[in-house]
C-alpha cells in the first residue's frame, strides 16, 4: 500500500476543510463540485480512495457511543437526535445505549463501549457517583458529559440555577404568596439542586414572607400526580412550580381531578419547553432549554476531542422563559 | 482451559432454564436460591465461572443491534424501550442506531452492526426496498423486522388493516358522510397501504355514498397542519381520520386556526394511543396498539432466534379502539 496521505494533506491540496474530506470519505453530504476536487487530489496522488478509506478505518472505528438515561423523554430524545444528526454529518456512526436510569448500567455501558473500541463516548448524565469518576478516569477514549458537572471531565450543562431563578421571580412578581415547588432528588445536581435553588432564591427575591412548600417527586407524571393530589387535600396553593414539564402534566391531572382549573384556581409552570407543553390547554408556562443546540454542541465537542483539538472543560447553554396562559396575576 | 460445559449442560444439571443460566453468567436477575444451584453445578464440575463466562463471551458478544427510524416518536420510543428492557433482563446488551428515516442509513447500519459482530439485529422498519432484501439475505446473524412484512424474513407487525377498518366503520356509524382521510405515502406498506385500505373499507362498509377526500402527509405534525389548513379553505368535512396521533395533532392546530372546534364542527381521530392523545382536550379518539407487547415479543423472538429455537415467520399484534370525546354523532 502507498504511504498514507493524511486527511489534512488532502484538505490542504484541495482547498477544503478537513471535515469535508471526512464526509467525502464516509459518503456524507458534499457538493458535486467539492467531491470532484477531492477525488482529483486523491487520483493525482495515485491513491485509491477505497484502500485509503480502509486504512483510515483500521485506525478509527468511526463509532461514537451515546449513553442516555431513557429514550421516552422528549427532552432527552431531542438532545440525542441532534447529537446523532451532527455526528452523521461529520462521518461518524453513533451507537446509542439506554440505561433506563440504572446507574450500574451507565458504568457497564461505558466499559462495553470501550470494549467495542468506539472513538468517543458521550454520557447524558443524571447524577455522578464515585463509580463514574473511577471508570471515566481510566478511559483511553475522549469522553463528554451532558447535564452534570464533574471535576476534570469535559461537560455541557444547562444554566439551571438562573433558569430556575427567572421562574421563581416571575411567579413572585405575579403576586403569588403560597407556592408549592415540586422538584426531584438532590442526587441530581443539575435539577435537584441547581434548578431548585434558583427557583427558591427567585421566589424569595425581595419577598421574605413567601409561603413555600417543597415536595419531591421523581421524573414521572404518575408519581407527580399522586403527590399533588395528596397535597391539594391539605390546602390549595395559588401556584405550583414543577421541575419538568412532565411533572407539571402530572400536577395538571391532579388539579383537574380536584375540579380546579389552571390558571383560575392554581397557576402552573414547568421546565423543558417542548411539544407537550404547547399542546395542552392552556399552554404551559415553561423554560425552553435549547436542547438542539446542546446536542449539536455536544457532537462538535466530542469531534474536537476525537480529532485532538482543545475544548473548554465546561460549556453552559442558555434558556428562554416562555410565558403562557397557565400563570395568572394573583 | 477446561473443556467447555455448554449452557444447556449447566441448565440440565441444575434443573433450571437455559435463559436463567444466561442471566446468571451475565449478572442478570436470578433468585439467591437459583444462583446457589447454578454456582454449585459450575463448582462441582471444576469450572471457574469467570473463565467460563469469558470463553462464552469469546463466541457471543451479547450485543444486539436495534435500528430505529427515529427516537422522537412516542410510539417508536415505547417499542424500543420495551425491547431494551426485555433484552437486558435476559443478559443481552442492546445497541441502538437511529436512521432519521434515511433508507441508505438502514442498509449501512445493518452492515455496521454485522461488522461489530452483534449476536442479532432488529430493524424497526418503515418501508422495504430491494436493497434491504439483498443485505438481509446475506446476513449471518439472526434478523427480525418490526412493522413491515417481507417474504422470508421473520416479522412482527400491527394488525393495521383491521384497526383501520374499525376506525372507518366507527366514523360511518357515527353518521359522518363527508370525511377526509389524511394518510402517508404508499411506500410504507403497513401505514400507507394496509391502514389506509382498512379505513376506506370501514368507511364504505354498508354505505357507498360516503364522500371521502384522501390526502397524503408525512409523519410530521407541521406538514399535516399545512395540508388540513389548505383543505379547510376549500370545504369543511364533518370528520378527519388521521393515520397517526401526531398527524391528528397537526390537523387539530389547523382546525383551531380556522376558529373551528373538535368535535362540535369537525370530529377527529388518530392512531397510536399514547400520552399526547390523552393530554389534549378533548382527548383524541385513537387506536391503541400494544407497543410494549410488540417490544417484549420482539426481544423474546430475537432471543429465540439467537439461541437456535424455532419461531413463527410472522406474528401479528392486536389493537384497541379508544373512543373519546373528539368524535361526535353527526
Amino acid at each position: 500500500m502507498n504511504k498514507a496521505l493524511t486527511i489534512k494533506d488532502i484538505a490542504e491540496i484541495a482547498g477544503v476543510a478537513k471535515s469535508t474530506v471526512s464526509r467525502y470519505l464516509n459518503n456524507g453530504k458534499v457538493s458535486e463540485e467539492t467531491k470532484e476536487k477531492i477525488r482529483r487530489v486523491i487520483e493525482e496522488h495515485n491513491y485509491e480512495p477505497n484502500a485509503f478509506a480502509q486504512s483510515l478505518k483500521a485506525k478509527k472505528t468511526k463509532f461514537v457511543g451515546i449513553i442516555a438515561p431513557g429514550l421516552d423523554s422528549i427532552v432527552t430524545s431531542k438532545v440525542i437526535m441532534a447529537i446523532d444528526t451532527t455526528l452523521r454529518e461529520n462521518g461518524y456512526n453513533p451507537l446509542i445505549i439506554n440505561t433506563s436510569l440504572r446507574k450500574d448500567l451507565e458504568i457497564e455501558s461505558i466499559e462495553n463501549l470501550a470494549r467495542l473500541k468506539v472513538d468517543g463516548i458521550i454520557l447524558v448524565a443524571t447524577e455522578i457517583k464515585d463509580a463514574h469518576r473511577d471508570v471515566i478516569s481510566q478511559l483511553k477514549v475522549p469522553f463528554l458529559m451532558i447535564g452534570q458537572v464533574c471535576d476534570g471531565v469535559t461537560s455541557i450543562v444547562n444554566d439551571d440555577y438562573h433558569a430556575g431563578f427567572e421562574v421563581g421571580r416571575y411567579i413572585q412578581e405575579m403576586g403569588h404568596q403560597d407556592v408549592i415547588y415540586l422538584g426531584v432528588s438532590k442526587d441530581d445536581t443539575a435539577v435537584g439542586i441547581n434548578r431548585r435553588n434558583g427557583v427558591l432564591d427567585g421566589l424569595r427575591y425581595q419577598n421574605n414572607l413567601m409561603n413555600i412548600r417543597i415536595m419531591e417527586s421523581d421524573f414521572t407524571s404518575e408519581l407527580s400526580e399522586k403527590i399533588v393530589n395528596d397535597a391539594l387535600k391539605d390546602s390549595k396553593p395559588s401556584a405550583i412550580i414543577c421541575a419538568t414539564d412532565r411533572i407539571a402534566l402530572g400536577a395538571r391531572k391532579a388539579i383537574q381531578r380536584h375540579n380546579l382549573s389552571v390558571p383560575e384556581d392554581i397557576s402552573l409552570t414547568g421546565f423543558g419547553g417542548y411539544d407537550l407543553a404547547t399542546l395542552v390547554t392552556p399552554p404551559l408556562t415553561t423554560i425552553k432549554f435549547e436542547n438542539e443546540k446542546t446536542g449539536h454542541l455536544a457532537a462538535e465537542t466530542i469531534i474536537d476531542l476525537m480529532e485532538g483539538r482543545d475544548v473548554a472543560e465546561l460549556q453552559v447553554i442558555g434558556y428562554q422563559l416562555i410565558k403562557s396562559k397557565s400563570v395568572k396575576h394573583k
